[in-house]
């Protein structure tokens, strides 16, 4: 059976954890199939907005559910709809060139909003936020923040005529821990777990920064790894 | 097909580019199940070490592979004896309190590589490093960190009496930012993904440690970016 993962405008959420969250966080449920256990501790909250709820058994929660372990929830979500016209400018804009493991893309969208940080822009090769192992990863990010797919060539040029610094985790670039970094109108790079940034993307990048290595061994940190020293770093103040 | 990963003693290393530096590494390699296009390249290098090596098929390859994509490569190598009582004592020693997600557990290594870090201490309960996720995840930090698994709480005893200051990772602990960190006789104790530390090792903590949640919404921080973000506040003077 193909299972529900990629439809245009929906996605979906499973688990009691990350269903608590959904049904908290605004966000529109269009349907809920949950087992009997979940049905009688949630029946109120999902009447009260007015969402259509199915009691399935356990085999058949098996059958649509994407995870190893399903546990009691499906729920299907519409996507919300963003404007990326509306760009704030604090704390910083991660952006993101052609991240591929939904496990680093998840990650990177729970770290982001641990740190305040509400908008990552994605080059429209970067793997879907709506991808389910990245939205179960998330942990609850997916409903907090928003995620742009764009092309990012344009969306450099603009900002860097509006005046925002651009930095990127290069390899050759300098020690982040002794760079001044602004937050205010700031971006931050990041690129390919095995390509790191693109040719074109680099070009806008002004202030190329990156993680000394001590070991001398190791060729690269996990990109998730990586995003996060950095969001540290700028936000650590 | 009962495949070969948590036998005694041995552990499994595939890929071109982590067998490149197992074979580098001095590791003893008891065995190599190649195909052609890998034997052609590498022949010399495997006689060297006088390691057996089979030719097999890429059907042959399929079935005694751990990987969703197999390529080319298959290594048996030898787990090293570890001597749990030479502990280095800079730049900092890293403990793990249970942690069970191999794909944590492989960043945390390679991450640990990166800043220099190498030995890790290990709950006894803690996922196995020779796990096939967990090698291949490491990125041949495998091959150079030394991962140690006793009783945490006899062992984090001695290292209080040896004048070592424990540190862990807590979320009611002091903002990391605004800690003075010592990295000379340090210990800094990672806990389980969702129970944190255990009660047992947690009376052996003197410094508590938290990084600020900025966004307000999320719990907490996946245990791998935290272990980075804080060896990178250890290690960045």
């Amino acid at each position: 059976m193909q299972k529900v993962c990629d439809l245009d405008g929906v996605f979906v959420v499973e688990g009691v954890k990350m269903c608590d969250e959904a049904l908290q966080s605004g966000a529109t449920i269009r349907a809920i199939c949950a087992t009997h256990p979940w049905i009688e501790a949630h029946a109120d909250a999902a009447q009260q907005q007015e969402v259509p709820l199915f009691e399935i058994t356990d085999a058949e929660l098996e059958r649509i559910s994407n995870q190893k372990t399903p546990n009691q929830v499906w729920m299907l979500l519409s996507r919300p709809t963003s404007d990326e016209h509306q760009l704030p400018t604090a704390p910083l804009t991660l952006v993101l060139d052609k991240i591929q493991d939904p496990g680093n893309m998840g990650t990177i969208m729970r770290t982001a909003d641990w740190f305040g940080i509400r908008t990552i822009v994605c080059s429209r090769d970067t793997v879907s936020c709506y991808n389910p192992k990245v939205v179960q990863s998330t942990m609850g990010a997916i409903f907090r923040t928003r995620v742009i797919y764009t092309d990012l060539d344009a969306f450099l040029a603009q900002r860097r005529q509006e005046g925002y610094t651009v930095y990127g985790a290069l390899l050759e670039g300098d020690n982040v821990y002794q760079t001044t970094l602004v937050t205010d109108k700031a971006i931050l790079v990041i690129g390919n777990e095995s390509q790191g940034i693109t040719a074109a993307v680099r070009d806008y990048i002004d202030r190329p920064v990156m993680i000394p290595n001590r070991g001398g061994s190791c060729e690269s940190l996990n990109a998730s790894v990586a995003t996060a020293i950095l969001c540290s770093e700028f936000l650590r103040r």
